[in-house]
């Protein structure tokens, strides 16, 4: 049977921020959650553009030349190679949809890098 | 500049039902925005999984041998080739993830095929 998946439920599972867990597969693509606290490197995706889908609270992206605040209800598509900087002042809730090889902190190696990421 | 999208304002200028908008474009895939209402014809995707995300108010999926409800904050992967029926009794906002190429009615052409699809 095909399996439907809730966000409230979903982001009730994870509990360190920066971390993204795969929720779905699609066309060689993954929806990714995400709670976001916090400031994140700069960094960018050599060939992989990314959506960034604020389902609660509000983030920031800091872009090399000016900042872009993206409120719950919002999305965001950050084109492959850009420089971004995503933060949030307060806990948020974020749907990341990207495809499955690209890694949180693109071009950079950093504490902040995860690999083998949980699936919920 | 990278422009965001809201999706209230993206649902306020759709004004037809099983009618979906391009809102976005990543990876070779489309973020589509759709108002349900009633029941759109059985058909599936031979090529493309397809996913909805419902924004606002509820639909049902009818699959060949079973249905399964999809609520408001919830969503849900159909692999490609699953013959699928979505419908909902009340007008229902959902976000659709799908191949830039996915055609709203798949393998079918009928009344509700709909291409050349309008971009919010």
């Amino acid at each position: 049977m095909i399996d439907k998946k809730n966000i409230d439920l979903i982001f009730s599972k994870i509990d360190e921020y920066w971390s993204p867990h795969i929720v779905g597969e699609l066309n060689g693509q993954y929806v990714k959650a995400a709670k976001f606290k916090g400031q994140f490197p700069m960094h960018h995706h050599e060939n992989e553009d990314e959506m960034f889908l604020v389902v609660k609270g509000e983030i920031e992206i800091k872009f090399t030349e000016y900042t872009k605040p993206v409120r719950e209800g919002e999305f965001i598509i950050i084109p492959k190679g850009v420089e971004h900087s995503p933060s949030s002042k307060e806990e948020a809730w974020v749907l990341l949809f990207e495809p499955a090889a690209t890694l949180n902190t693109g071009n950079k190696q950093n504490e902040y890098t995860k690999q083998n990421l949980k699936t919920i």
